[in-house]
Formats: structure tokens, C-alpha cells, sequence
């Protein structure tokens, strides 16, 4: 039975599902909207590792929560990544960048000061997502 | 028509073809194999850009240079982003990490120092990839 990685739970806000991935929101860095994709499977580690009839809906499911993003927060520029070297729990980054970020032109991942949402802003991001995305609620 | 971007023609070797990418290796890290995917299009930037048509047929050439280079590699962990902030032009990279490597687990942009493969390396290398890839050559 799938269940969230700990430090995912911890980091995210649960947005809502799509057939296959859960979609989160990452609740650390309100400076570039980022969504995190799972796949609702056990055992996936590396983005190959998903079955062959998953692969292809979930990389539709990335595209429409990539353009989605993209559209909902004006990025300049989107970055998405496969990486899991620290959570072994395969997840999907979405990332919306700026070009006057923090951090930019650098990948966020060890170069971002959190700047975690208000717990305002929070739901209300939470809510525009979940709308956007036409994401189904998530019954546990 | 398209062209590769200068920066890429410089860090890179041209490995071969997949019917819509190119496929790239990283000559400045022989640490850690790392491929690089361009699909043969002008205009791109956002992994989304791609045509409709493009997209999953794209997405399965990143599934089948991730699995080879997995299985070439032995890594331990597979790491695929398209970020592309710096190089404006689409391409998506497939990074074979070890745990023993220099800057596990950390990503390898702006982490990793350049360990470039000598001359007889990298002949082989490029070899060895376009043969188990079953890649064609590049002919321009």
C-alpha cells in the first residue's frame, strides 16, 4: 500500500491526486512555487522504475501540472528533475523559477534559503493548485 | 534547421541519433557517465515546448537512455532533470550517481569538479554508448 515518505509529509502540503501521482506542494520555499509529483506504486526509486503502462501517464500527468504551474505563476522559466539521491521515493520536482529568484540561475537544491508560506498563504495556494489542476481531494 | 547550442558543442561529444534527439556525453565528468538528451527541434526551452506529437515519443528516448545507462554504468542511482537555465535550448540530462562519488548525494550542478575523460576514454566511451544505445550516427 503506498504511503508518503516521511520527509515528504513533512515538507509538503498534499495539493491532490491525479489517476497516478499524488501531487504535493512544497511548503519550504513560497519564493518559487514547487510542486512535487509521486506516483501511487511501492518500491520506485529511479523515473524508469515505474511499470511501462505507468511511464507514458505519468509524463502526461508532468506535462499538465508543468503547464499548469508555468501558467499559474508567470515563471520565466520551468525546471523539472528526477533526482531522489536523499528521499528514495521516486518524486517528481516542478519547479517555477524566476529570473530575479534568489538563487537564479542556480538549481534550487542546496542553494535556496527556505521562506515557508504563511499558513494563509498556504491554503491558499493549496486551493488555486488543486483547482487548476482539477485535482481529485485524497481519501486516506 | 536545427543547431546545437555552442555551450553544449563545447562541454560535449556528440554520441549519435534517436529519431528526434541527439544524444550528447558530458566530456568534463568521467566520474560520474552523463548523457545528455536534445531533441532535434529549434525553438525549445521548457521541456513542455515540444509539439504534442513529440512529447512521449521524447519521453520514451529518455526511457531507453536511462535504462542503458543504468545498465552500463552500474550506478547506483539514476538522477534526470531538465533545467536549462543557464543554455536556452531544451535538453534533458540522465546522470549516472554512485554512492562513493565526489559529491553524492548531492546534485551534480555546481557540486562537481571536472574530471574530463582522456582522449582514448573518451573515443571508447562514446564507443560503447552508441552501440548499446543502437544509435545512428549524426551525419550533417
Amino acid at each position: 500500500m503506498f504511503t508518503l515518505h516521511p520527509q515528504l509529509a513533512q515538507d509538503c502540503a498534499v495539493v491532490g491526486d491525479y489517476p497516478i501521482c499524488r501531487v504535493l506542494l512544497n511548503k519550504q520555499f513560497s519564493q518559487f512555487p514547487w510542486l512535487i509529483l509521486v506516483p501511487k506504486r511501492t518500491g520506485l526509486r529511479d523515473l524508469t522504475d515505474m511499470a511501462e503502462q505507468d511511464y507514458l501517464p505519468v509524463m502526461e500527468e508532468v506535462r499538465a501540472a508543468h503547464d499548469t504551474l508555468r501558467d499559474l505563476s508567470g515563471a520565466d522559466k520551468m525546471n523539472m528533475a528526477a533526482i531522489g539521491n536523499m528521499v528514495p521515493q521516486l518524486h517528481i520536482h516542478l519547479i517555477a523559477r524566476f529570473k530575479d529568484d534568489a538563487c537564479w540561475p542556480k538549481p534550487v537544491w542546496g542553494n535556496a534559503d527556505p521562506s515557508p508560506y504563511d499558513a494563509d498563504a498556504l491554503v491558499k495556494m493549496v486551493e488555486t493548485v488543486r483547482e487548476t489542476l482539477d485535482l481529485s481531494p485524497v481519501s486516506e
